[in-house]
């Protein structure tokens, strides 16, 4: 077993940053943040003889690890992070190793592991592993089960895995802020008896809300139920990537959302099943069919299907506003009011001025109004037949019959038709 | 089978829009729009024979189609409806053949279908066929699957029906405003095996939020959470029909939503099962039983029950705020304050002021205080006891034991007593 | 049978209210409201013997009843509450007997119970019997179902329970105002054949939301989203009684909600079932398992577990502005703004004056900042390890294999560590 473990994390690791060298630093993975156009995601193929298929996490990478004597050592970093929401916007969030959402955890029903997390924020923090079946005193809640990690100090946090599933971890102190500026992240659970059928693809999506006030660059932690930022994996539409899959994979998509509000996420062309929560697998008789999985603040969802329609399909929060982005929502409604001659005479005021809405809000995704600073268009993205007018929590589904590598960048670029998620130049 | 088609044809379109003449016309159904006291609502018999009980969409109907070589073909026209929302107030909607939500379609599993979608508005649009497996060039999201409908446009969608349940249709451009502004359908798909035991009466429900500014008559798109009214089936009461069956009748009701928020039907006087989604049957050994069927956005939710209760038993949205219509919801907190002594003195100024809420606001449900033009009072209908106090998104389903026809408009009219839904003069 | 349930009453009511005789007073449940600092949860042991084990609403009571004919007759009165919701801030609230949430109605399926309601409030009410299968006369919709029950007037309900569940009651006249203000309470039916395996213990919470303007005693029952206090039977954190149970307990934990929002009800250290609803039990089937159970308004949600894993578990709502209190949510954004120089400027001309929130909120915990009167801290509680920062919808499971008696009042007292419910003094 441990040669086979070891054999994932040599492969995996490989993959991911470079080595287990780069274990406690995080030079590579900051790279993650500073792109400035849409890059192919870091997608892992599935490795044959593994007990697993390694989960790809989407705009994000998985946390390497280290054997110690029989345990998998961890390490997270809590810290200030600047995250690219979409080509145009950087935000400054708080994560874990230099990204929002955090690396994935991975780990194997049985496991025994060790995480040690360092503080370098300016106030202090824990974490709790939400979902994870553990001692009481392994729990995180500050105050309750441990003392407060100070700025500075490594806590070490060390249990045996006794489940399988898709759990969280996060922050149990100064919550409403910390979780609100984007420390979260999965901790996958995979079962010690490999699944059958296997899973071909297994993703990972995390959603979260912020408000980050147009021009400015910090989100308001404050704000409650005016969101106007909202993301998979801490990227707006057209910043986030695809989900590539071969025609026939089975596939599993993994959702968990720590934000304010539920989310409920719909995908074209698909009849899927809901299979899973953070409480375990859900058994085969109370499966419920969907195409919109409502996933509630403090829960995971998995849903699976098998991709045997090909295209590009949408998959996207259905609460429309949360398609949108970061302008305020709050413009006037000129719904049918007609502003011939007005715009005009605004104008001689105002060169900017556009008068726009009389007839809906489709102008403004082709249209070139000034926007403040560091701020996204409402509505944006170019497909194959013009302007997809999304913003926030929408991405697309491929599935294709001619892919030899889900992880080839020349895949998708060469066919700029199908292209989605470019933005307009 | 064609025949038996043909025959469902007949007699369905013969009874809901005098014959297949009007497919392409919208004379009798804009009529559904104007009427400025409560009517009956057109509700087609169970028809014994056919392989499915159509259903009844309340405030609404079904779309008629006529046969071309095998294909059932259907008509959609988006464009601008003036809306109804209970007597007293007319609402600038935009939806699909005069009507919001657009008309019903119904279809059986294994039809081949093909939908004109003619665009009358002035911004483009498209329709996705939520939750409908079919091909992906079909799936509608603008700019992604097809390019976007031009204003005088039709777009032919056609494909097979390859599954049975409770689907949607929708735009999939400016979706924000589109959806907001009531352009929504159910899209009801009959199993190719009839049902057993058969379903007696199938109601449909859909819901939306909406804000309409006192005063005004136009929606505004742009909100996201300070929603004023409540629809079902783009109706407040007391504008809402009701849902008349028979006692001993199984009844299915079909709710779905497009609004921004999850809606918790509640069902008096029954326990009932969630039996389907837009993912199509869950499975008996899944099926949860409830006397609330909350409903995400983007989700439709099948209920199911035999109607062995008699008697008025109240359905309604379980949020509190959406059985409530159009005033402001931020007037100040009266509770507990003595305004004796000071109405007087403010009515020298302003004789319409009422001081109110000193001791709640059931006293708004009577009172004749002024309200804005276009507006509904926010506590109205009148029953059998007196005021119901209710708005928004409540109706009544009404089971007796007595009746020869659903659709018999006598009956309830005579009944004053039971009359729930009846405004105060 | 008969007997059986004599006993019951008498074991219970002695241990609830001191005997029978207080069916019709009020004087010592008024006793719940007016503690001043937190007093141990009245709790029943298990009663071996009896059919079932009786409910523990925690910071609550259960309502006492007696026998008329072979008929339980209950006795609820409507009228204004003050409420303690933590120490240093009551609320004025609308209950009945003295109490926000109601007592809890407990009774076995097969009862015939008879209910009198006398309304002691200022205006009109009815009480609904949310859930539960009864004649159409007696569903409690004012105006449809009954004529309102006038203040001053006793109304009588009486019915048979033909079922088993966790239902409610709750007003269904102004119904906006006067659920707002706590009107609402369980009602309990036990099955009637004993539960294989029995239940250990059996909690009883209830949620919902205010808004109490900070320096003032009354909600405003006009706000539809934003909300300021979150709570478990109408107590905030560090207001919240524990949950006490032994190691091996099998435990089951009933929410009910009638708020404006849907609340995920998390719990750490467990998988847990959902295994009923307001509509009854869930097959085994059916059953999903979670960490998270979210309950949407107008709905009741049943978990069970076996508590086999000791210590002190965290159990909240995972909205993470509902674990704070009634602070305003709209304070200016200050992360990572250096306030170095700007406070001793402004404290100058406000002595009072306090930098905050530039390396996020931990520090308001600990601070001394002076509040408005009437008001809580944002975050509070003290646990063993130190401060908690937590309010609103947070309590404790403590899972313990030393306890002889759940209402042994010493036994959290006397350790201090383990003590998360404290206030700072």
């Amino acid at each position: 077993m441990i040669t086979r473990r070891k054999m994932i994390l040599s492969s995996a690791a490989a993959l991911l940053t470079g080595g287990i060298s780069t274990l406690l630093g995080r030079k590579q993975l900051e790279a993650v943040n500073t792109v400035t156009t849409p890059q192919p995601t870091t997608i892992m193929p599935p490795i044959h003889g593994l007990s697993y298929t390694p989960a790809t996490t989407l705009n994000g990478s998985t946390l390497p690890w280290k054997w110690d004597n029989g345990v998998k050592v961890f390490h997270l970093i809590a810290e200030p992070v600047k995250r690219e929401f979409a080509p145009g916007m950087i935000v400054n969030c708080w994560g874990y190793n230099g990204q929002t959402p955090g690396p994935t955890i991975e780990a194997v029903e049985g496991d025994r592991v060790r995480i040690l997390v360092t503080n370098k924020l300016a106030e202090h923090t824990t974490i709790h592993w939400h979902g994870v079946l553990l001692p009481n005193g392994m729990d995180g809640v500050g105050g309750l089960n441990q003392p407060q990690i100070k700025p500075g100090e490594t806590y070490v946090y060390e249990f045996t895995l006794r489940q399988h599933g898709t759990q969280m971890y996060h922050p149990h102190a100064d919550e409403m802020v910390q979780m609100a500026m984007g420390m979260e992240g999965f901790f996958i659970i995979h079962p010690k008896e490999p699944e059958q059928p296997r899973i071909d693809r297994d993703f990972c999506i995390f959603l979260q809300e912020w408000f980050v006030e147009p021009g400015t660059s910090t989100p308001n932690p404050n704000i409650m139920t005016d969101f106007n930022l909202f993301t998979f994996n801490s990227r707006v539409f057209p910043g986030t990537a695809p989900l590539v899959v071969r025609l026939g994979d089975r596939v599993r998509i993994r959702v968990a959302n720590l934000s304010m509000d539920s989310h409920p996420i719909h995908l074209h062309g698909y009849n899927f099943k809901i299979t899973g929560t953070d409480g375990g697998r859900i058994p085969a008789s109370g499966q419920w069919p969907e195409t919109t999985v409502n996933v509630p603040p403090g829960t995971t969802r998995d849903i699976q299907f098998v991709a045997n329609a090909p295209g590009d399909w949408a998959l996207h929060c259905h609460k429309n506003h949360h398609v949108m982005n970061a302008m305020k929502h709050d413009v006037p409604n000129m719904i049918g009011v007609n502003q011939s001659g007005v715009e005009r005479k605004i104008q001689n005021l105002l060169p900017d001025y556009m008068a726009m809405g009389e007839s809906g809000m489709s102008g403004m995704a082709v249209m070139n109004m000034p926007l403040p600073k560091n701020t996204l268009p409402m509505m944006t993205g170019k497909g194959p037949f013009g302007p997809v007018e999304m913003g926030g929590m929408f991405t697309v589904l491929k599935v294709r019959d001619d892919i030899t590598s889900y992880d080839d960048p020349g895949w998708y670029q060469q066919q700029e038709g199908t292209v989605a998620w470019r933005v307009i130049e």
